[in-house]
C-alpha cells in the first residue's frame, strides 16, 4: 500500500504509505527493536549479541528497491499523476548501547559513521531506481523520533528532492553570474569574518549561516570543493568526523541536555554529473530549540510562507557555541 | 533589533527580532493580554470592556511599516545581504471570549471574520512596504501558539514569499501549457471525484488534496476564478464562511478534542497584477496529528529534504471527514 503522488499546483511528491502507521512506537529501552537480540529473548532486527554499526532495510520502508504497483493506479493524467514507491528507506544504527548519543561517541567512531555513509550514498547512487541520496538524522522526542535507539536514516529518492533542487538551482544560478560555487565562496567568506564561526580544522569549517533559519543552525562544510563524501581523502575524512563531533559536544553543553536536532548531509546528485560543479558537500543541523525551555515553532509562516522568523541573531548563536567547543579539552 | 537577510545558497529570506525572545508565553487566562480589560485590572491590549474583532499590530514585532535601519548594516554584498525589517505583523482577536475557538464560534461569526479578512488584505496590499499578504492561523500547543485566546495573524511580506511564489510559478507554467488556471482545473477534477470532497456548497469545496502532505490536510477553494476575497460578492463570502465552518466542526469531531491546525489563506500578490490570471483563492488547513494521539513530526525528509511522508491516505481521510461534516444537523 505505497505510492506516490505529484502535487499539480506545487510540482512536489508525497510519498504514502499505509503501513507506517503501524509502526513501532516509543518503546521501552526493554523492548527496543534496535538492541541486539539478548541470549534467551525474543529477536530483535538484529539477530546478533553485539555489533559496531548495522545498517537494514526499514522494516515499514516508505521506498522500495521493488515497489508494488501503486494502489491507485496511474491512469490520473497530468493533474493526478501516480507513481510506485521506488527508492530506499536504511536505517543505520550507531552503537548497540541503547543509551548512547552521537555526541557521546567521540570523533573516531563518527569517523566511521563517515565511512558507512560514504559506502551506503555510493551504493544507493549506483541503484537505477535512485537519483537522490539523503543521510540524515532526527534526534530527540522533539523531532518526532519513534525510537530511541541511536540511530540515523538514508533515503535514496528517485528524484532530486525540493530543498536539495532549490540548492542546486540556485547555486547554478550563481556560478552562470560569477563562474563560482557559491558555497564556495561562502565558506571562504566565513573563515574571513570569523563571527559566525564555530569551529574549523584544515578541512572543515563549522558556522552559524549569515542568514539561519533555525536559532541554532549550524553548517559543517568541506573548506575544498568536494561533491560528496566519496570525495574525501581519508584525512578529510578524519577531519570531517573532528569537527562534527566538536558541533555535537557544543550542542549538548548549551542547554545541558542532549539537544535534540535533524541533521542532513548535502551531497551531489548520483545521476547527473551536471550538478558536480555546484554540489557542495556539507551537513546541516537543525535544533528545534530557541531556550532551553522553548521550542522554535514551525507554523504559518515558515510551513505556510515558507518565510522563517528567528529569534536569535546567528553571530550570538555562534558565540555561544563556539564558547562552549573551544573550553573542551 | 530587526532585519531580514537573504540566504544566498537558496534564494530565501530570513527574518530576524531579538525581542521576539521576550514574548509573552503561555500566561495564564487570568494574565491573559487578549483579553478585554477588567474594571480596576491592569490594562490588556485592548483596553475596552468587551469587544467582536479585534484588530493590532503586534506588540513584539517582526515586520514594521516604519522598521529602524538593519542592525548589522546594509553592506554586506552579494552574498550577505541585508534589508531592514519592513512589512507588517498584525494579530486579529477573534472573540472577547478566551475559551472560545474558531469552530465554536459558527459560520455568521466566521462571516465576520471574512470581513475582516478581506479589509486588511485590501488595506495592507495598498502599502507600498507590502507585496503580499498571508493571512493565518497557528491554532493549538502542539503547533506552538505561545498565546491561547482565539486568534489569528496577517503578516504583509515586502516580497512573495517561497511557497505562494512556489505555487504561483506553478500555476504559471500550467498556464503556459494548458491555457487553464491550475487550481481551476483541480477544483473541477476533485468535485467530479468526489471521493476527496469534505463539503462543498454553490461557490465552494473543501477536500483533501489529491497529494496532500498533512494527513488530514484540507483546502477550501472557490469554485470559480477568484483571485482574492476581494473578488467575492457577499453570497460568495457568505458560502466561504459556511464551508469554513464546516471543516472546522468536522476537525474538532474528528478526535473528539479541539484541533489544532495551521490554517492560511492564499490569495493574489498586492503589488503585481501579473498573477491575477494564476491567482486562485483558497484556505489551507494542515493539522499536525496523524492519529488521536500522534503528531505527524516534520523532520530529516521533509524539513531537510522538501518531501514529504505521509501515512493516511487522501480518500481515507476524506472520507472520515466528509462523514463527521455530513452527520451535523
Amino acid at each position: 500500500m505505497n505510492e506516490r503522488r505529484l502535487d499539480a499546483t506545487t510540482g512536489e511528491w508525497t510519498t504514502y504509505s499505509a503501513a507506517r502507521q503501524e509502526r513501532t512506537f516509543l518503546p521501552s529501552a526493554a523492548h527496543c527493536p534496535l538492541c541486539p537480540t539478548r541470549p534467551g529473548e525474543p529477536q530483535t532486527e538484529v539477530p546478533r549479541s553485539s555489533y559496531e554499526v548495522v545498517v537494514f532495510d526499514n522494516r515499514f520502508p516508505a521506498l522500495m528497491a521493488d515497489p508494488p504497483p501503486p494502489p491507485s493506479g496511474a491512469a490520473g493524467g497530468p493533474l493526478q499523476r501516480v507513481e510506485a514507491a521506488a527508492g530506499a528507506t536504511e536505517v543505520v544504527l550507531y552503537s548497540d548501547d541503547h543509551a548512547l548519543t552521537l555526541a557521546d561517541m567521540g570523533a573516531p567512531r563518527v569517523r566511521r559513521l563517515v565511512e558507512v555513509w560514504a559506502d551506503r550514498y555510493e551504493r544507493l547512487g549506483l541503484r537505477d531506481e535512485v537519483a537522490y541520496v539523503l543521510v540524515f538524522e532526527n534526534k530527540g522526542e522533539a523531532m518526532g523520533v519513534t525510537l530511541h535507539h541511536p540511530h540515523g536514516q538514508i533515503y535514496g529518492y528517485p528524484e532530486i528532492p525540493p530543498r536539495p533542487r532549490l540548492e542546486l538551482t540556485t547555486a547554478a544560478a550563481h556560478l552562470e553570474a560569477n563562474g563560482t560555487c557559491v558555497h564556495c565562496d561562502v565558506v571562504a567568506r566565513e573563515r574571513a569574518d570569523g563571527v559566525r564561526v564555530v569551529d574549523e580544522n584544515r578541512s572543515f569549517v563549522a558556522y552559524v549561516p549569515f542568514a539561519a533559519r533555525y536559532p541554532y543552525e549550524v553548517h559543517v562544510a568541506s573548506r575544498r570543493h568536494a561533491p560528496s563524501l566519496l570525495d574525501l581523502t581519508d584525512p578529510e575524512r578524519d577531519a570531517l568526523a573532528d569537527v562534527l563531533a566538536s558541533v555535537l559536544r557544543a550542542y549538548d553543553g548549551l542547554f545541558g541536555f542532549p539537544m535534540p536536532y535533524v541533521m542532513v548531509v548535502h551531497q551531489a546528485p548520483t545521476d547527473d554529473g551536471r550538478w558536480l560543479a555546484v554540489s557542495h558537500l556539507h551537513v546541516e543541523f537543525t535544533p528545534p530549540h530557541r531556550e532551553a525551555g522553548k521550542l522554535k515553532y514551525l507554523a504559518g509562516s515558515e510551513l505556510g510562507g515558507g518565510a522563517f522568523l528567528n529569534d536569535v541573531f546567528p553571530e550570538e548563536a555562534a558565540a555561544r557555541l563556539r564558547g562552549i567547543a573551544r573550553s573542551w579539552p
